[in-house]
């Protein structure tokens, strides 16, 4: 009752975003009314832009506004890589890589108990995808949890017939950590996967 | 490069919200890209309304869209208490005490390294409003900081004339620590400030 309507309305708006809860979603709109209102207009127009206008790439299936992404229209990238990833937000993370060749992006993992199946998450349209390309090594980078574990191996079971060289990212120990920090099974995974060094 | 230009955009403007960097404003703008989209219009359209819509309460000068905010407009608050505070939200947290007073916001406190002067946070309108009330005590609650301090003694000094009840608000260890965490300023402010218990 201590806030006029506006801000009231404004302070619940905030609320929808990820991690942002009643006393962050406050401090936000008091910051944006007292210190920056031009910000906020532009933020309000950025969101409304691109809750109309932004779609999903014909191709890969990101989210895109235009037909074909930035990924897809571009004619220098390597047309025989593809990189199958969960979400847009891997696209940005395995371009962080230097990767350059194509993406499909899945509308997430299976997750047959929330009744997402290969139809829910788009793995049909990956087939046709492959189809039509012509790729010659598909590189499955879904996450390394156990719905993307599963998923990576059913779509590699089912490209299996095509001939196409299947590869998975490698698990191992990541960089800058320490080992008694890191958990077994990754270590296991990591002493599995151990390569010749040097000589 | 990874992303198209209208989620480009979302994402830059994203990143003016207080505490919010690159990594959190992708989150955010898939977020409601890929799950929310109702709610990113509807949050487009409370950030314009009140980027437009709020200004200050006439009397108060808190936040707020009409001429008198909900505390100011009130018929029922008791008009001889006025509670002065350095910004909206801490009206706010004094209305959770259960405060039914009146209340004057100040826009921040004085810091004259920063060119904060009295004049530069509303000292002379909360003369004014002083002058034109029938107040019988003024709780000075501005924030328990070096600044905050320091403008509440300038205010103090400058109403003493006046012969109303000045009150600052009680400094001491807060409900629910442990005595070891409290800091030693803090301890001995609460030290003199013992009152006598029980009997």
């Amino acid at each position: 009752m201590s806030f006029s309507p506006l801000i009231r309305q404004l302070i619940d708006a905030l609320r929808i975003l990820p991690g942002v809860g009643q006393k962050t979603a406050q401090r936000m709109a008091l910051h944006l009314l007292e210190r920056d209102r031009s910000g906020g207009l532009r933020l309000s127009q950025a969101l409304a832009r691109a809750m109309d206008g932004v779609g999903y790439c014909q191709q890969c299936r990101t989210l895109s506004e235009d037909a074909l992404c930035p990924q897809c229209s571009d004619p220098r990238r390597d047309d025989s890589l593809l990189c199958v990833v969960e979400g847009p937000l891997d696209v940005f993370a395995v371009e962080q890589t230097g990767y350059r060749g194509r993406y499909f992006v899945l509308k997430g993992h299976l997750s047959p108990l929330d009744g997402l199946g290969p139809e829910a998450i788009g793995i049909p349209e990956l087939e046709q995808h492959i189809a039509r390309g012509r790729f010659s090594e598909v590189i499955l980078a879904t996450n390394p949890t156990v719905e993307g574990e599963a998923t990576a191996h059913y779509i590699a079971q089912l490209l299996a017939p095509r001939g196409l060289s299947l590869t998975r990212i490698a698990h191992g120990v990541p960089l800058g950590g320490e080992l008694e920090l890191v958990d077994g099974g990754t270590l296991a995974h990591a002493m599995a996967g151990r390569r010749p060094i040097g000589g």
